[in-house]
């Protein structure tokens, strides 16, 4: 076994329940065996307080429960695959030593890519990915030689630290090339928690390209965008993540489109006998069927017991696929989202319905009820749900859960309306938000419903008349630019201001007041109205 | 319409939505409409504080939001259906008033059973049904006129208003007639729910039949069981509700085996053009295909929006059937259910094999996470997912919710396993606990693990070995009665303590280090070891 974090470990771990006589060695040529990735931003942070409870399991707790041995900074140079030994050296003494195998497996995770730009190497440039990375950044944070602190690339890892950064009173700006940070989100979707990071504090420049970075004496002081200069005396680089398949390579296994390794269901790679499992290896999206590479610690672990009871002969269940499921916290938002976004699903070449539909994660009497915006994203023709984002202080992660197991059973927009999920105040609204969401798009796919989403009114705002129907007062605090102003209850006697060739769109809070004046103007005969799905509460853009 | 609470109103605002043009009057003999059936403990409690917050719409904001009337206080009497009016009584003024209709809708929702005993008719002798109830309830709390309460019905209504009375600092006893408050779960999970409400000083009596109430002056002043007295200011009546299907049965309506009114898909009783929705409605159960009635306002909501749907001509999408899925809080406790429980599952003849898991709901290193156990339910031949049960102050309606969906799909464990749920530390284990379980129950299914849960263990306690396997120290302080002890480090030294033929029953904390030492025993050729599934820690008996 080569590589010792999540998969490796659960690989070593299943083989042997297995079959008990198994000779496992695991080497890694990292000094942390086990550890919690995922956790390492909230160790900055001092979430978490102690480095111990990072490290889920030491070498030697892991041998003293599974039997097995684990050498750490132990490196594997090569792979000889036709006599089946692994030569590896010892980082500390410099010796190499040689492994024989029967079967191998590769483990060898990801490593985090860092621009080729000037000043890349000073001290306080940071990556994000072992125990020790977070380590020093944490060491030089109590130190206090931190208080203004750059993160560069808007994904989930990078706004994790920036969040925890912020809550050690530093100042953080996170630099993104992308138009939006969160950039595998449908634009609204992202804008609204962009926002949100930007309303708690955060710095947030998009469209950004960094240039370069500046020192003095060796250390970092401030960094160079195509658009301005920013002071850092810490700079995170999170900009992705590569797959390390060098050793795959060497010995030619096959790569996938994704370059990462390419595994069947099981996760043999294109060598008999030896396997890839974790974020170096590749996966399938399960609603394209296409390669995909998402490396999640999630997907790691199952792939190593699918690895692991692979090799002990119990070929029966294998990872049909994955969904790119991910979930961020930032503050009290929390963003959500599986299968494609709407974009994505575009670009593969669906013809996609979709709805923005905002509800509350409670009754909306019980205390404590927070509001969750929901986009689901179907095919216009098989009503297949294709994707679903979720964003909101209430809960995202349960109607994620429930869209990512409706979609990897192939549900419709249909199977999804009538589901019998759980239901009592403090857990849910009667109707709960992703049954509210299916409604509105089964209304939509009906045409008994004309919805219009934030993202697309935004580009087509000078062709189209937008109507505010909300309370005098509401429209004079704000609106959204160029709206008219008309209350839902005058809507009807005053119908005849709306020129009947014009594409109105009709906005209001939430979206649901807005829906029966659509109604309602559908009944005067008015051909060309829209609403604004999830209402002005749901609108990213510029209000005036 | 016939009833205004959730599936009347429900239902004339889908008619009013889909046909403008409809005329729809909705009568109903209550006071309020619209109103939070579920939501009426947590008024007694205040956790709800306003009246107001419980009436979800008055019936002139329904009337100003849908343009439809809705009458209170008028009580309809009669239905001729060849004639198709209805007889209604104004309750205030006495008179008797003639609607027309060419489609009628039954939302005639559901009583509470009240049994025929001595004293049911005093004061202070309540049922929690309508919004009445509560206040009435409320307003004996905030004069101080309780001090001590007994709930008669330990479901899960009963123990809603048993918490909410017991936050009012009034002593709350519950007597329920079954062996277990919970009587829809199963024994092991529903006492580990009953020992948590013990423990926070709910005083709980099961096995128990109320006798009679005894009152002075007219007001109740204890209550008479088969084996106590005990003393009560307030007496609340939960032993369920029946189906309110009088003015269907007197015009003929077929009622179903559940006494609730008959309906197929698309709610259409057996007179054509009449529709039954909500609690007095009859279900189908998807699992079995048998009818079953749940009355629960997530139902009623869907039933209303379908029969709109279809009463205007839309009959695509029926309601094919629904699991029962259930959830309640109690105090930090959360306990949900959906499909079948081991009990059910085995009345209706299925062979099932169950599992119990316990995990947490976050990253074990992410500060606030909780423990919850899973028992997960599946058919033995088909290994297609019957029911699960998920108790702990964990968060639980989420994988109660992604097994709903899955059952929804007629998922098998198989398909659980994989299932690409949302991972990031505040939000779930890497390995999230549904899977967890499913692959407990697949490693059973497979002969890899062989597993007794606390309820069969218990049944057989004189008849097996247990040996605790713990530490020495957490062996005195409490374990299994008649275990003994052998730590786990030991176990493969001292197995010629253990005989051969004997059955074992290995347990450690959570099942997790059983499960490894087990392991470790059949490869020594034990033939006959099982291990106790969910460990100590969720062994809700007698411990020594």
């Amino acid at each position: 076994m080569i590589g010792a974090v999540a998969a490796g470990t659960k690989t070593a771990a299943k083989i042997k329940r297995e079959n008990a006589d198994a000779e496992i060695v695991v080497i890694t040529k990292d000094e942390h065996i086990s550890y919690a990735g995922c956790g390492l931003p909230y160790f900055i942070g001092g979430v978490i307080e102690e480095e111990k409870e990072l490290v889920v399991k030491t070498p030697q707790e892991f041998k003293q429960i599974t039997d097995i041995d684990v050498y750490t900074k132990l490196e594997a140079m090569s792979i000889h695959s036709k006599e089946k030994y692994v030569l590896a050296m010892d980082i500390l003494e410099g010796n190499v030593k040689k492994y024989s195998y029967d079967k191998l497996v590769l483990a060898t995770g990801a490593t985090p890519f860092i621009p080729q730009i000037e000043g890349a190497d000073l001290q306080g440039v940071h990556t994000v990915r072992t125990v020790n990375d977070a380590i020093n950044i944490r060491s030089l944070i109590d130190k206090g030689a931190v208080s203004k602190a750059v993160v560069v690339g808007g994904g989930f890892i990078g706004l994790e630290v920036a969040e925890n950064l912020h809550g050690k009173n530093i100042e953080v700006s996170i630099v993104e090339f992308a138009h939006h940070i969160l950039p595998s989100f449908d634009e609204e979707i992202a804008l609204y928690a962009q926002n949100y990071m930007s309303d708690q504090g955060v710095n947030i420049y998009t469209c950004e390209k960094v240039i370069s970075i500046k020192g003095e004496e060796g250390r970092v002081k401030k960094i160079i965008t195509d658009q301005r200069e920013i002071e850092a005396d810490l700079v995170i680089m999170s900009v992705g993540v590569k797959p390390n398949t060098k050793l795959a390579e060497e010995i030619g296994i096959e790569l996938g489109v994704t370059n990462a390794i390419k595994v069947n269901n099981f996760m043999e790679t294109s060598i008999e006998g030896i396997y890839a499992v974790g974020d170096c290896a590749e996966n399938v999206n399960l609603i394209t069927g296409k390669p995909a590479w998402y490396p999640m610690g999630s997907t790691a672990n199952k792939m190593g017991r699918i690895a692991g009871l692979s090799m002990t002969g119990d070929q029966k269940n294998g990872l049909k696929g994955v969904l790119g499921t991910t979930i961020v916290k930032l503050f009290k938002l929390n963003a959500g989202k599986t299968g494609l976004s709407e974009r994505e699903a575009i670009k593969q070449g669906f013809e996609v319905e979709t709805v923005i539909v905002p509800a509350n994660d409670k009754a909306h009497y019980y205390p404590g009820y927070r509001q969750i915006i929901t986009k689901l994203i179907a095919d216009k023709n098989t009503h297949k749900i294709l994707g679903a984002q979720v964003v909101g202080e209430g809960v995202v992660d349960k109607p994620i859960d429930v869209i990512a197991t409706a979609i990897t059973f192939g549900a419709k927009v249909e199977d999804l309306e009538n589901l019998d999920l759980a239901y009592a105040p403090p857990f849910s609204m009667a109707m709960a938000s992703t049954i509210l969401a299916s409604n509105a798009l089964l209304n939509k796919l009906a045409g008994r419903m004309n919805g219009i989403n934030s993202f697309e009114l935004k580009k087509r705002l000078d062709e189209l008349l937008v109507v505010d129907i909300r309370d005098e007062a509401s429209y004079l605090i704000r609106t959204i630019p160029g709206a008219i102003h008309i209350p839902s209850e005058e809507l009807i006697y005053r119908a005849d201001e709306l020129k009947n060739n014009e594409e109105i769109v009709l906005i209001c809070k939430v979206g649901k007041i807005a829906y029966l004046s659509y109604l309602k103007l559908k009944k005067l005969g008015f051909q060309n109205v829209r609403i604004l799905e999830g209402g002005i509460s749901s609108y990213p853009y510029e209000l005036v």
